[in-house]
C-alpha cells in the first residue's frame, strides 16, 4: 500500500476543492491507497513536508460534500515556479526524497498552466532519472478556461455562471432610470476572453444585455469603441458593456496602461486593473452621458454561492479520474474533458498529454468573435451555455454560507 | 371603488419589488380597490401619467412571487426632488389633477429619505389644501438602513447578507497564500455605516474576518489606520478590512478625496468611489506588503440571488400594510418596523410619522463602535444578525436567475 498526495496551486476557484474531493473519494475507495495526504500551499508544502491527513479529516461523506462546495483552495496555494532541472535539480531531488520518505506513490497536482508546467517538469525528471515508483498526475483548474487539450476547465463554469448572473442583476439595476446611461463591466482575463464572453449568457428574449462585448483576443480600438457606444445609445437608453481586463491595442499594448499599477507577479504576469475605469473616463470625455464602471473582481472566482452544478460534478470527477489513473500506473498526464458530438451536452473524461498543455494558453478562436468586433457568435454561446447549468444548494449557518475550513 | 397607485423611487434594492408586491396583494384583496396602477419611474411617471395596470399584469400568484424576488425596481425609479410648494406649487397641483383624473384614492410611494420627503410634502400640501379624497402613504426602502422611526429598512437585510457572504468568500480567497496580505473591501455607505458593520456577520468560531472595521460615523485617522494594520499583521498573515465608502477625517472631509470624482447627483450628494484604492495605496507606501482593494459595488444592492428571507417577507408585509392603512383612511404616514423586546427576534408593523422621517439620516450610534475605533460592539452584531436570516430559493432558467421584467 502506498500513500497518495494531493496539492493545489495557482489562483483560487470555486471548484478546485471539488477536484481534491474527487481525489480523496478515489483514495478512500482504493485498497491500494493507505492515506491521502494534502500538502499545504502547493509544491511549497511538499518541499516543506507540510502535510495533513485528508482521508482522516474527510472521513464523513458530509465533510467531503461541504469541501466540494467550498470556494478557493482549502489546502492553500502558492505561486512557486520550479527551476529548470538542467540549471538546478536540487528542488526535484528534494521533492522525490520527501515523497519516498512518506511512502507516497501517487501525487496529484491541481492547477492551471503554471501548475501543469510543474507537473510536466516533475514527470519528465522522474522519467529521465528512472524514478518509477511515483506516479504524477495533473488535474485541471482555472477559471480562465485557457488550458489546452480539455474542452473546458473546472472552475470556469461556476465563474461563468457568476458573471452571467451578475449581468442579469446589473441589467435590473441599470433599467431603473430613464436617462441614457452606460455601465462598463470589467471581467477577469488577461489573454483569454472566455469569462468576458460568458456575459452573453445573461441574454434572453426579454433582456438583450450586454449590448457590447469586447474580448482581449481582438485588438481594441478606442475610437471605434466610442462609435459603437454612440450607436448603441441611439437605439437604447441603458447600455451595458462587457470588457476583458486584458484588452490590448493593435500593437499589443494594454489599453489605458498608463492608469494601471504595473506590478508583476512571480511568473512575470502584470497585475491588471483599471480598464473599466479607463473606459468610463473615455465615455465621460467623448460622450458625456451618465457612466459608471463595475469591476467584478475576486468574487468572480470565489463566489461559492453561485456554483454551476455541471462544473462541480465534472471537477470532482476529474480529480477522481486523475487519482484512479495514477493508481493504475499512469504518470505525466492530466485528466481532461472531451465533449461528445451531438445536440445534447455530454462529456467524457480522458487523459491528456502534459507536454501539449504546460505553458500553452488556449484563447477564444477569432472566428467566434463577430466581424464588427463587439460581440460573440452563436457558436460560442452554444459552447458556453451547458457549462453553467444547474444550481448547487449550499448549506447556510446563521445567515451566511458554511465552508470547509481546515 | 377607487384605484390605487404605487411607485418606486431612489436607488435600487433587492427588496423594493417585494414591497410593491405587498401593495398589489393588498389591492387585489380589497373590495374597495378597483385597479392597482404602477407609475413608471417614480413621481416623474405620475407627472407624465405613465401608468401600467399591475393587478392585471400580476394576477397570478407565481407572477407576484417572481416580482417579489426580482432585484432593483421593476417600475423604474427616479431622482426627482419636488420643489418647495411655497416657491412653486405647480407640480403639486399637477399631481393632484392626474390622480383625480385617474380616480386614484390611494397613493403608495416606496423609497428612502428623499422619497419620504416627497411623500411628506405631498401629504402636507393635501392637508393644507383640503384634498381629502387621496390618501398618501410611504413604504420604506433603503439598503443604507438610515431611515428614522423604523427598526430597520427593507432591502438592508439582503444587502447585509450579500456583504457578510462576500466577506466569507473573500476570506476563503485570501487564506490560500501563506504570505502576508491585506485586502481592503469598500462597502457602500456615505454617512451611515450599517452596511459596513454587516461585514462582522461573516465571523464565526473558525473565521475571524474582517479583522478591522471602519465605519463612516467615526473620524478616520490614516496614521492610526496604518498602525492598526501593522499590529494586525503582527498577529496574522491575511488581514481583511471593511471600510465605508464615506470615511471622513476629523475635519469632516472625505478621506482621500483628491482621488475621487467629485461629481454630484440631483440631491447634491457626491458620488463616491475610491476609498479602497486610496487605502491600498497607503498600505503599499507605508507597509509594503501584498495589498489589494475590492469594491463590492452595485451587486450589494441588486444581488437577487442573495436575498434574506426575513427581509423579503418584511418588505412585502410593509407594502401591504401601507396599502391597507391607506384604504382604512390613513394618510401622510409610513409603514415601519418595531422590534419587540426579548431574546427572540420579532417585529410588529406600525405607522410612523413622516415629519420625523423625511430628510433625517439614522446613523450607527457611536456607542456601537468599539473604543479603539476599528470594530463594532456585540450589541450591534445582535441588532444585525436576525436581519440576514433565511434564504430565498429563486428560480433559474437556462443557468441564470429568472426575473420579473415589465
Amino acid at each position: 500500500m502506498k500513500n497518495m498526495l494531493v496539492a493545489q496551486s495557482g489562483g483560487p476557484s470555486a471548484a478546485i476543492n471539488a477536484t481534491i474531493t474527487g481525489v480523496i473519494d478515489a483514495g478512500l475507495a482504493s485498497s491500494r491507497v493507505e492515506h491521502v495526504y494534502g500538502a499545504l500551499n502547493g509544491i511549497k508544502g511538499v518541499l516543506n513536508e507540510n502535510f495533513v491527513i485528508l482521508d482522516d479529516i474527510c472521513k464523513k461523506t458530509e465533510t467531503r460534500d461541504l469541501l466540494a462546495m467550498t470556494p478557493a483552495a482549502a489546502l492553500g496555494s502558492c505561486r512557486w515556479k520550479l527551476k529548470n532541472p538542467e540549471e538546478d535539480k536540487r528542488e526535484f531531488e528534494e521533492i522525490i526524497r520527501i515523497l519516498r520518505k512518506n511512502n507516497i506513490g501517487y501525487f496529484i497536482y491541481t492547477g492551471g498552466n503554471d501548475s501543469m508546467d510543474t507537473v510536466y517538469k516533475l514527470s519528465v525528471y522522474c522519467r529521465e532519472h528512472g524514478v518509477d515508483d511515483i506516479k504524477i498526475m495533473g488535474a485541471p483548474k482555472t477559471i480562465d478556461n485557457d488550458l489546452g487539450e480539455t474542452d473546458h476547465c473546472p472552475g470556469f463554469g461556476s465563474a461563468a455562471k457568476f458573471i452571467a448572473t451578475a449581468f442579469t442583476e446589473i441589467a435590473c439595476d441599470c433599467y431603473v432610470y430613464d436617462i441614457p446611461s452606460v455601465t462598463v463591466v470589467e471581467v477577469m482575463g488577461r489573454n483569454a476572453g472566455w469569462l468576458t464572453a460568458s456575459a452573453a449568457l445573461a441574454r434572453n428574449e426579454e433582456r438583450n444585455v450586454p449590448q457590447l462585448i469586447y474580448l482581449c483576443e481582438r485588438a481594441f480600438d478606442t475610437e471605434r469603441f466610442v462609435k459603437d457606444v454612440k450607436e448603441a445609445l441611439d437605439r437604447e437608453n441603458n447600455i451595458i458593456i462587457a470588457v476583458s481586463e486584458g484588452l490590448k491595442d493593435a500593437r499589443g499594448n494594454y489599453v489605458g496602461e498608463e492608469m494601471k499599477s504595473g506590478k508583476e507577479d512571480a511568473f512575470g504576469h502584470k497585475y491588471l486593473s483599471g480598464i473599466g475605469k479607463y473606459l468610463e473616463q473615455v465615455i465621460t470625455d467623448k460622450i458625456g452621458c451618465k457612466v459608471r464602471s463595475v469591476e467584478l473582481n475576486i468574487l468572480q472566482r470565489c463566489a461559492g454561492y453561485m456554483l454551476s452544478e455541471t462544473d462541480i460534478i465534472e471537477s470532482r470527477n476529474l480529480g477522481a479520474f486523475a487519482a484512479v489513473s495514477a493508481i493504475r500506473g499512469e504518470t505525466g498526464k492530466m485528466s481532461a474533458l472531451k465533449r461528445m458530438p451531438g445536440d445534447n451536452y455530454q462529456v467524457e473524461i480522458v487523459l491528456a498529454d502534459l507536454s501539449k498543455i504546460a505553458n500553452v494558453e488556449k484563447t477564444v478562436p477569432l472566428e467566434w468573435i463577430t466581424e464588427d468586433g463587439h460581440d460573440i457568435t452563436e457558436e460560442l454561446v452554444d459552447y458556453l451555455r451547458p457549462l453553467i447549468q444547474g444550481e448547487v444548494r449550499i448549506p447556510y449557518k446563521d445567515g451566511v454560507p458554511e465552508h470547509f475550513i481546515l
